[in-house]
């Protein structure tokens, strides 16, 4: 999927993946009220809202973009009905042809990873049949409890031939708090990073490896050491605009052959409609207000690595 | 949520917790069979495998024990129909009175993290109706992102008076490849215990805080310091048995009040029948075999509490 992911970023010349995070006040009256009068004021209502709100804006965008990035949580929020919906979302961006980044963050001890892994990249045994459930091409996966908790997902990884992106620097204010610590005179995040590199050297694509990182817009200091320290390892960059992130700041993300880091936008494309920039396009049409963003977005970007290929 | 886990563990005189983690290799042959010739091998199948696996368990055990904690990733392996079994066995034991920990290892940050405590713990805001979801009492928390990554989940604890078990130590082999890393001079996971000591300064019960922490029973030093730092937050203890934690080790992890901590088996109750010391019961009565082992596991600690007492 590394490859894959590699290829369709040169083709579009779009490092960009779209976060799929439908927060329920993002999603313009109209679609909430067509699917709350269907099912009610229930979970299903909400589920089918965001589902109906995803499947506009993907229809929108796919043909921009090489991959979205679900935010499992939004959909988890409205429990089993929820769950459906993340399904479907996952299953229609495939039927677009998009990669998908399942955010998932999980982690955990390593039969419980081994559940993870099976359940979002691999395949579970039942009866004499292997079957897929979510079906994700990547996850995100968190690094807290070490080598025994990821290697799991690296094995199913090496197995389907899909990838990670294991946080190592987080975009948000207070990842620093444990993230931040200097150990032996190197900070948290750098000890992370190295076993990033190393977990991914286990299983190389073309050019870079299965097993990626997070590192967060908001820190481009950070990212630009990061970086060096991981050179065969994908940045999967959280924190672009609504978070603050900005394009002149993430260039040293990228290698010099203008790969190595994709770039995320999850509010600022999906709740673009609602911003002063797109308000022209209406609520009825928050579709295309989201692709005139996802324009924007990839001008922006390929604007800061070009500046900087100069 | 706390006070009433402590009344529960008080009138049980057990402070024990039974792991509903289902592998299907756990499931007897007779449960697996009726499950897959009614839905085929489907994920379906084993979800209902799972369902009516735990189904029985619960039935077994549910008068000896304060509560229950299932492990999410022994159902999200199945997908959808994986959640759907979650859910009824969350509204299942609680039907029976037990008290539910989700163990879900949730995390993310500020935003994301709030959709997934309302999913977990509080409720979601649906056109005019607040609705529960996946409705645990208690969530287990990953803290790598730092404060405004768990904060929504402390809020809505506060708000819904549920409580959480934040990854202080794990239990794992590699928990020390990041946590047991010295910062200042003091182990990466006394920071973290530190934090959820003061987190959970903010929303207390009567005698415990609503945060507790999760260290496991494979590091009792490691536990006896911890218990010290964070004398108001109950600590969760994975490890007992089948990972390799003696009764005799996790005294110390309990206060001088015979509280303070709950102790987790998973699959050495809910997979006694393959276990020589349960094999008289046979794999038709696995119930039984579990109910057995959770008698023989209260025992077992009780008599080292008592010990330690003397």
């Amino acid at each position: 999927m590394i490859n894959r992911l590699c290829e369709k970023i040169k083709k579009l010349n779009a490092p960009v993946v779209v976060g799929l995070d439908p927060m329920l006040s993002y999603v313009p009256e109209h679609v909430v009220k067509r699917s709350l009068s269907e099912y009610g004021e229930t979970l299903a209502g909400a589920a089918d809202a965001i589902w109906q709100f995803n499947k506009e804006i993907v229809d929108s965008i796919w043909d921009l973009i090489p991959a979205v990035k679900p935010q499992v949580a939004m959909y988890e929020q409205f429990g089993v009905e929820g769950m459906k919906a993340y399904q479907k979302t996952v299953d229609y961006c495939h039927e677009k042809g998009l990669l998908v980044i399942g955010d998932v963050k999980r982690g955990d001890i390593g039969s419980t990873s081994a559940a993870y892994a099976a359940g979002h990249l691999g395949k579970v045994q039942v009866g004499s049949c292997l079957l897929s459930a979510f079906n994700e091409d990547f996850a995100t996966v968190n690094p807290y409890l070490g080598t025994d908790g990821v290697k799991p997902f690296v094995d199913v990884c090496r197995e389907e031939r899909k990838g990670l992106f294991i946080l190592v620097k987080t975009s948000n204010p207070s990842s620093g708090e444990f993230q931040d610590r200097l150990i032996d005179g190197r900070p948290l995040y750098e000890w992370v990073g190295e076993q990033v590199a190393a977990w991914g050297g286990t299983c190389m694509g073309e050019t870079y490896s299965y097993i990626g990182a997070v590192v967060g817009a908001t820190y481009p200091e950070m990212g630009k050491e990061l970086r060096k320290l991981m050179p065969k390892s994908f940045i999967l960059v959280p924190g672009y605009g609504a978070q603050g992130g900005k394009a002149e700041d993430l260039v040293h993300y990228f290698n010099e052959d203008g790969l190595g880091a994709i770039v995320n936008s999850s509010r600022g494309i999906i709740a673009a409609h609602k911003k002063e920039a797109y308000a022209r396009f209406g609520a009825e049409h928050f579709g295309e207000a989201s692709r005139q963003a996802v324009v924007d977005m990839i001008e922006d970007i390929r604007g800061a690595l070009n500046a900087q290929l100069c």
